[in-house]
């Protein structure tokens, strides 16, 4: 059990102080905010903190990661051992990948990437139209984000499979364990998944091959999930029609890659979904009362899974 | 009250009839299909007929159009005067059109125009990302069409506010018959109207001068509802953001046009939503059964209203 004033330090060199600040003093006006790392400090809610800042740390009672991907902390030589680390999972970051899912999803199905080229172009010409019943999008990964996108994918009406490594029950989604038998049934290959070396490269040449053809990939996740290689192959074959790439290895994405330039392929600089302070703030809020009240906090990182 | 076997007319230079009649043939076995127009057809189905088609007609029972818009056959000289008119209100067409408008929707609030300009400049660089509930949605439009759109997007979270000539209420929509009072709220503009000597020219300086800075208007109706040139002041002063055009004053867009190479705009060659062959034939079964039966026919065109 903490004091009722416990001291939370805020660290990111990515997400603005000024932003998250004002809400989190409103939220948990009993406590102490600091910007600077110190031994007393209680609570470290930290994005990319700067360097150094886990040494000039104690031993706080939790390191809330401001993002739900944690696979950097979990590599970070300096993180203090033993210290119980929570991602986060929170409505507003759910809400947006679902957005960023759907808008790529229907770009692909209603062929706005084909029409874009047309217009370069200046070229009039129907594609015919298909039903979003005609089209299967599978999900890798099941967890909030997936089954959030499931939901809203099957409002409208598409076939939604998806892959889990535990079963899971989803009303109206196909469940698999075994990915193969999910990309059989895909068109649209949408990655969802935290990174973990079970996890990289899973986008890969064969991956794509097992897919029904014409259909498109979406990683969302992590750079390491794709090989890179493996999928201007399959689009360049015309196996695939495009890919939606939002994260990569390394970011940024280098100036000379040629991922920028290619006519099968969307980047964008890692903005799937970003956290939203709005609605992260009373999650976090509530993992501090947890500590306070000495419970465990939701959401731990389970160090041997990777997520 | 007509014979138990019906003469019906399949007559269009735009929709497939390889694609239609196998499904026309199964869904009204008993009743004779045919491509020739004479004095002995019953029902005419019609979308962009050829020239002289209803003059080689007698006085058929129902003109049922195959499309949704039927401004055209309104205006055509040559339709036979008297004979109902429908429209084709169906569930594919419908599913379609709220999924262009989805995808537009999420195009412009996800920033992703400004991301694909992004890409061809090799830049890196984020965007602030706004939730759903920060945004209104303004549907012109309130009938079959519209309320599909504000249903989804409701699911999604955005605010949705609707304009229609006489009061709709939809649960969770905020519902105007006074354009000026909605546009006030509004941030994307969505066009869903019939075309009407009321509703042409609807997007205008004005229209747009009244709605949120920073929006997107994204017309799926017709050419003559937007006031082109008003459109790219309003883009080109920052005021709008995005414009999404599927529809235009002629179509095809000339080659000439500006329109096509305007970054502020997304060009497309009215295929926001096209009939459904499978959707649309039980649809029009119905029709027929209900003209079999001396019934009034579904979706009568009021010539009045025009639409």
């Amino acid at each position: 059990m903490l004091p009722s004033c416990v001291k939370i330090l805020f660290a990111s060199q990515t997400e603005k102080a000024e932003l998250w600040l004002p809400l989190l003093r409103r939220a948990l006006p009993e406590d102490e905010l600091v910007a600077v790392p110190d031994k007393s400090v209680d609570i470290a809610l930290v994005a990319t903190p700067p360097a150094g800042t886990f040494q000039k740390l104690g031993r706080p009672k939790l390191v809330q990661s401001l993002w739900m991907g944690v696979e950097k902390l979990l590599a970070d030589p300096t993180y203090p051992r033993g210290v119980p680390l929570a991602r986060l999972i929170e409505p507003g970051m759910v809400a947006a990948m679902t957005e960023t899912v759907l808008a790529h999803v229907l770009d692909w199905h209603r062929h706005f990437y084909q029409y874009r080229a047309q217009q370069r172009e200046r070229s009039w010409k129907r594609i015919d139209q298909r039903m979003a019943s005609d089209r299967t999008v599978g999900l890798l990964g099941l967890g909030e984000l997936g089954s959030d996108a499931a939901r809203k994918l099957l409002g409208l009406g598409f076939n939604v499979a998806g892959w889990s490594r535990r079963p899971r029950t989803i009303p109206g989604v196909q469940s698999f364990t075994d990915l193969t038998a999910m990309l059989r049934v895909t068109d649209a290959l949408v990655c969802l998944l935290p990174l973990t070396p079970q996890t990289a490269g899973v986008l890969n040449a064969r991956s794509f091959a097992m897919m029904r053809r014409g259909g498109c990939v979406i990683n969302v996740a992590r750079g390491a999930h794709l090989v890179t290689r493996d999928l201007l192959g399959a689009l360049d074959n015309g196996w695939l029609a495009h890919a939606y790439l939002d994260v990569f290895e390394p970011e940024p994405l280098p100036r000379d890659d040629q991922l920028w330039q290619h006519p099968g392929v969307t980047v964008t600089p890692h903005i799937a979904a970003l956290t939203e302070p709005r609605t992260a703030v009373p999650k976090i809020a509530e993992n501090v009362e947890r500590v306070r009240r000495g419970e465990t906090p939701a959401n731990l990182v389970d160090v041997q899974a990777g997520y």
